[in-house]
């Protein structure tokens, strides 16, 4: 395993629950040393998913074990269907048949599924263990393992059941993104292009001029951008930890509608990066309707969007007033109201107090 | 229902996540009002046990209907046998279908097991809703109900899943305790001895002058009796929110050999309060043989608990190498050593560090 030198650190300021996130290439093998320089040994819990412990269990093993801790590895499998409660409740009998005290750390390697679920563990195991991020997809690298939103599925809907537990760690290891499908990357992509339009015309630039070394994982290329991306989600965080204050709601750009369409299409045709871009193309053009941004930037984003190999348009079975009722019944709509988030320009955006109906009636 | 107006409020200092502790005799009616006037309006829910449910229920819920409020009522069966995940699960299912949302509260009216395990479904819902804490026995109202301690339990052991989440309010009505059974009653007033020998020598005489009247539930003594232990609760809580600074350590005085004690005995012989009550006359007796206080010390104690009712001699059956082991195992017990927690005269301790070995050789 070889060990990039130039590795990104970003800082999460949380005050006491302040951390570090580290970004670069080859960082699986630093697991080990760095929860060691925190203090840690003996036990620790390392839980994986089965695809991604298939190729990676061995060396963040090798890294804990070198390191002078003592690992017990846990694997679930696949797919968010194993997001539930019978899941967690097998995590929680392994890690303490296998000796997780208080103070051992919890090590999830894995996507989505594995830091959601692996996260709510830690949230609750002894009542709070502490959790080291290795996110092993874009976006979790640049999104979901940042932000100490952990959570599982409930028969009435997704991340129902959760807890707000920051990561004392997340270890961000570029080089695991080879072994990710491509249209998962891509989907991917679509929050760090999100990232350009909400706060950083600079990234947005850069990405319409490195995409295709982006796309071809050009590690000069990547590290920086998802260290950059990682610093607009650690701004973010650090200044709404629970979304309560508001700030976080700018990070829903293109999320009131890409959920209402996960929804409506059962979260099985379109990724959630898919129906984000769908979503912000839609969000970009309300912002133009109402006057708030110029054509040339909804069709800025558009072209971006479009040579990643995004999707830009409704599915054609989406009506508007399908969708109005979608956004309508969605947790986060009070008394009727979205609070949506518009774009002013690139890397500008303004929230908007709209109406489901008013949204759909733009699109 | 009648409503004491002579209440006393106990403010649980932690920043923005501070909240107020009313005690009072009478005080079930005010759940309503005080959520109203905190700004709730709509769904909440009243979680609460089928003991507890039969007697207190009723007026509950017309307080929170009266104040505007539209709860829906969940009953889980007495027992700590039920303080576990499939329970949880159904709580869940319960709190869902019933229209809860990410800001409606929930009311936990009842004991040990209602507190813990609706608490835990507050912290986890939705990733945390508004917690009220309505205790209605004593432990509940001098201890468990104030800090933010939620959990069930595992088949390894109690309490090994859980979370900190501090309740916005927490009501204690001492009306309710006339229906909880008089040994129970006697347990619970062995943490309110605990204060008195930790931090309170005032506390400690209050009881030694008026024990008859407290055992009595003469209002005019109980009422600040608990609103003083409450008190004490809320400044170490204060002080050391997550037992990571070690102020709270001071709590566990008695609890080293009366947890042990309680592991011996399979949780089924001795109640809490009893087990604890075992524990401090042994704490006692370690720190005068360490010189660290007087005979008379330990006579005061051990006076006051018999008269109270509750046991000061370790059971016939438990021996000094059987209790040694127990402790030696507690997940407590750092690298084999303990922070016994010593008493130096009736208010003020002190924090040894000792080998289980030690404590059990100066009983």
């Amino acid at each position: 395993m070889r060990i990039e030198a130039a590795a990104y650190e970003v800082r999460v300021d949380l005050g006491p629950r302040s951390y570090p996130v580290v970004i670069g290439a080859g960082l699986l093998a630093e697991v080990g040393p760095r929860l060691a320089a925190a203090g840690y040994r003996g036990r620790c819990a390392l839980v994986t998913s089965e695809r991604v412990g298939a190729l990676y269990r061995e060396p963040v093993l090798a890294s804990l074990t070198e390191a002078g801790l003592a690992p017990v590895a846990v694997e679930i499998p696949d797919g968010e269907q194993h997001k539930n409660l019978a899941w967690l409740a097998v995590l929680y009998d392994r890690l303490l048949d296998g000796g997780i005290e208080r103070r051992s750390p919890l090590v999830a390697l894995g996507g989505g599924v594995v830091g959601d679920v692996a996260g709510f563990a830690a949230a609750t195991l002894l009542r709070g263990l502490p959790l080291v991020q290795v996110p092993t997809t874009l976006l979790g690298q640049v999104d979901a393992a940042i932000g100490g939103k952990t959570a599982i599925n409930h028969a009435l809907g997704k991340n129902l059941i959760g807890a707000f537990h920051q990561p004392r760690l997340v270890v961000v290891d570029v080089a695991t993104l080879r072994s990710l499908p491509r249209r998962e990357f891509v989907a991917g992509l679509a929050e760090v292009i999100k990232y350009g339009m909400i706060r950083d015309a600079g990234l947005f630039a850069t990405l319409e001029a490195r995409l295709d070394a982006l796309l071809g994982l050009d590690e000069s290329v990547l590290v920086p951008v998802v260290a950059t991306s990682c610093e607009h989600k650690a701004a973010v965080v650090a200044a709404d930890e629970r979304e309560e204050g508001g700030e976080r709601a700018v990070l829903n750009f293109g999320h009131t509608v890409g959920h209402a369409l996960e929804v409506l299409t059962e979260y099985r045709r379109l990724l959630h990066g898919e129906a984000v871009a769908i979503g912000m193309v839609a969000a970009a053009r309300v912002s133009q309707g109402r006057g708030l941004c110029t054509a040339a930037t909804v069709e800025r984003l558009e072209r971006l969007l479009r040579r990643a190999g995004l999707p830009t348009e409704m599915p054609d079975d989406i009506t508007p007033s399908v969708l109005a009722l979608a956004m309508q019944t969605d947790k986060k709509t009070a008394a009727g109201r979205i609070r949506f988030v518009c774009v002013e320009e690139i890397g500008r955006t303004r929230l908007v107090e709209l109406s489901a109906q008013q949204v759909a009636d733009q699109l």
